[in-house]
């Protein structure tokens, strides 16, 4: 692809400045209007295959592939016109290649088939966010292993803000106090022949299973960050009333439709932020292999539980977060005029 | 979430009416454009199970949970600004609890942390139509419990009408003569080990297998007001050739794609009401846990069949309905210049 | 449907030209922008059953049945207000009745109700495109036999252009350089107790097996151009940097997330050209029983994959074409900074 005639790049103007990744829900530190001119963001990402517990109750667990360790990968933030400069590592205890395909780049399979690091190898890859927008990166070792790691975990997303923020359809700012970044994970879990979930010693013994459990098309888990119930109980998301939240939604892989429950999607980006957002969504989709941006306001306080509204992959794959919302209640919005009582026929 | 210190709500300036509901696939009586100032519009409802027959080639049955006896439940329809005052009754001969959340509502998880009601209990639950668009309503009691009721058939839809009525992109009003209200149900009926459905004894009785079904994600039926053939045949829908049809699809658990053969969506609503509406779709989306909307006048005689084009899902799990349409055929149109006849290569 | 006593089609100001269509993944010649007056398009499709080999490395075949012997069949392309003039053949040597449903078209079921041809028949129907976009067409003989012959190739794509040709939101010209027109087909091919597929000898033998397998709604196969690899290789497609390439996707029956790995969708179509395009994308939505249309400028060489984005479908089940482009790489674009090197942790 990169061929060594290429004219060098171009970097005047830019400033360099580096972009603390943190582990999901959290997005990392950024501006929502960016200041001065376009920057090179410096970043680092380290590859880990890790052994996790998708779900306590049946002790069903993945030998992970990972970015940085989290199921998603971290959340990176930039603004259009930005480039995005990148350190990928894999140590060298890994067992496996890995790479990296951003949706958000241009050229080279966005980026996959210019990082593909062996254990114990790195590499450093820049590219230009020419377009606004939540995306979906992800690893993309080629054949059979592309889907391989990216329903083992390797996947995460990048915004690219518009330089002046988000609008709505005329023109007026639209800001956020806080972002819910949620990584919808579809796992592929191979069962023995009593229909018990199988135990493998290391990362990559489960390949062959896996191809197996993939064709049928039909997750037995499908969980927000890594695990059925990691954003419920100690991992719910706290909000107050007045605040507004953008949740932003990854699934690389397989179709989504999400709800917040008692709330509703009041600005919607399926497709970019190049094009205008939808407005007051129930129910919203996500493309497999996209992020997506919704922004909600709260204006009641109470748990919210935020789903993938197919409900059985809500209640029993395990597609639920919580967030809890603290402040007034509005009679006005919604009353219970009578409790529930006993009534005769 | 309700909390005893919130300030009572202001409903000076309501002017309180009932809606009677009406079974699908009719409306209610309602007014396109509102007249007068805001309402507080009361219905009620009565939580049913019963044992209907899905399929009648197969006999496959299911013990239904409905809103009111019907698959799906009533179509509601109020305007921007009015208020729903639902009261809910779950009979005392009632074997399992239920509760309602409306997607058009806010805080509460819907109202459904507020209208639990237990055999021979009831509710009420006044709420604020905030947001014009076509929503899900349905059952969710919690848990595993939320897919099992909402795939037992405890769904429905509320329409939220803009003040002013539906318009196109460039502010002309767009009025409809019939609203043809389909729901779309998967149900997840369990076989026994050769391949038959199980019949059971009540209600409830299939919890345990139907949630084995429910996790292959795969339906054994998908049909449009609660059977297969319910809106064929003698309950196919009737128009004239002029006549402009409002198609109201709710699926509040599963994508679906609807396509009206021979026709089209010359005004389609997936998102809201206050999103413009799309034009000449060939196929539109409902994300699952959705109520949309869609509008055609018809052009030509004949019969048209409504599907979820899966047509798989179509022909063989139920989803079809059928529209009978009079008047003059228009050669201009379509015309067969040659019938089908013999010819020699 | 159509009646004896409708008046007679008015053809004056309309010009009688031919259409000679080509096989996939080209399209037929035709103006982007429409000069003259409406025209009467006449073209020409045989039905064709012919056994195809889907999977060279599996043996999986499928008795296809097939308009002009492609899967998909014939890219067709008209300007909004002409009419198509079908001659649709069914050799006598066929074992099928056959007809066809156009989703561009109005009344008789899409003219599927007037154009059923036994062996040895041959039909004429006009019908006029009175929408814009790009529509899919398929075989619909009733019954279970709809989706039993469009899950066996039996479908295409309409391009209805508008007059003036394709714009984006401003209201500027939109000109494409090449088309790739991709026909995505979900094969459900029944296998025999040790997992291996059936080889049926004839045309139809396959039909009580291929319900049996439909009904699990998981394709075994989900290829781009009738099989596996059809579009990579010797079969992938050709582009410069610079140019411009409308990708057509077209779905008969199931969803599709198409994405071009390194590039975007610049402009999508996913509803009709009577909307605005949405800018863009990383991934887009194929409604089951639509066609689509996206656009994009390729600004790097290289290979890149154009692939239905559930990997699992594009990787395992055959949804992968591969585009190929030259020109000089752009490292302000994107840059391999350091090459994959080792590193010491
Ligand atoms: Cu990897
Ligand atoms: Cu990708
Ligand atoms: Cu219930
Ligand atoms: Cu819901
Ligand atoms: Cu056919
Ligand atoms: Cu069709
Ligand atoms: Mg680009
Ligand atoms: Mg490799
Ligand atoms: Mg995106
Ligand atoms: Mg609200
Ligand atoms: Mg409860
Ligand atoms: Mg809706
Ligand atoms: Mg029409
Ligand atoms: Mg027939
Ligand atoms: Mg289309």
């Amino acid at each position: 692809d990169a061929d060594s005639t290429a004219k060098p790049a171009d970097l005047t103007g830019y400033t360099r400045v580096r972009q603390d990744l943190v582990a999901p829900p959290f997005a990392p530190a950024h501006e929502q209007v960016a200041t001065g001119g376009p920057k090179i963001i410096e970043i680092t990402m380290e590859t880990e295959e890790r052994l996790i517990v998708v779900d306590e109750d049946t002790g069903a667990s993945v030998w992970a592939l990972t970015y940085n360790g989290s199921v998603p990968g971290p959340l990176i933030i930039c603004h259009e016109g930005d480039m995005i400069e990148l350190t990928l590592r894999n140590p060298e205890d890994s067992t496996m290649e890995h790479n990296i395909d951003f949706h958000a780049s241009t050229g080279a399979l966005g980026g996959g088939g210019l990082t593909h690091v062996y254990p114990g190898e790195e590499t450093v890859l820049r590219w230009k966010a020419t377009k606004p927008g939540c995306f979906t990166y992800h690893c993309a070792p080629g054949g059979a292993m592309i889907p391989y790691h990216v329903t083992h975990g390797m996947n995460g997303a990048v915004m690219v803000l518009p330089r002046d923020g988000l609008k709505d359809k005329d023109g007026n700012a639209l800001r956020y106090d806080k972002i819910a970044y949620i990584g919808e994970q579809d796992f592929y879990l191979p069962k023995d022949e009593n229909g018990d979930f199988i135990a493998y010693e290391a990362a990559g013994d489960d390949y062959a299973d896996s191809l197996e459990a993939m064709r049928t098309l039909t997750p037995t888990h499908s969980v927000f960050n890594g695990a059925v119930g990691a954003l419920t109980g100690e991992g719910a998301l706290k909000f107050k009333v007045g605040e507004t939240v953008l949740m932003i939604h990854n699934q690389s892989n397989r179709d989504s439709r999400p709800h917040l429950i008692g709330g509703h999607g009041n600005f919607v980006w399926e497709t970019s932020f190049s094009d205008l957002p939808m407005t007051g969504l129930e129910t919203w989709f996500v493309r497999g292999g996209t992020a997506v941006a919704a922004m909600y306001t709260f204006e009641q306080p109470g748990v919210y539980a935020y789903v993938n509204h197919n409900l059985i992959e809500a209640a029993l794959l395990g597609a639920t977060a919580h967030f809890i919302v603290e402040g007034p209640w509005d009679n006005n919005l919604m009353e219970q005029v009578v409790a529930p009582r006993s009534f005769s026929a």
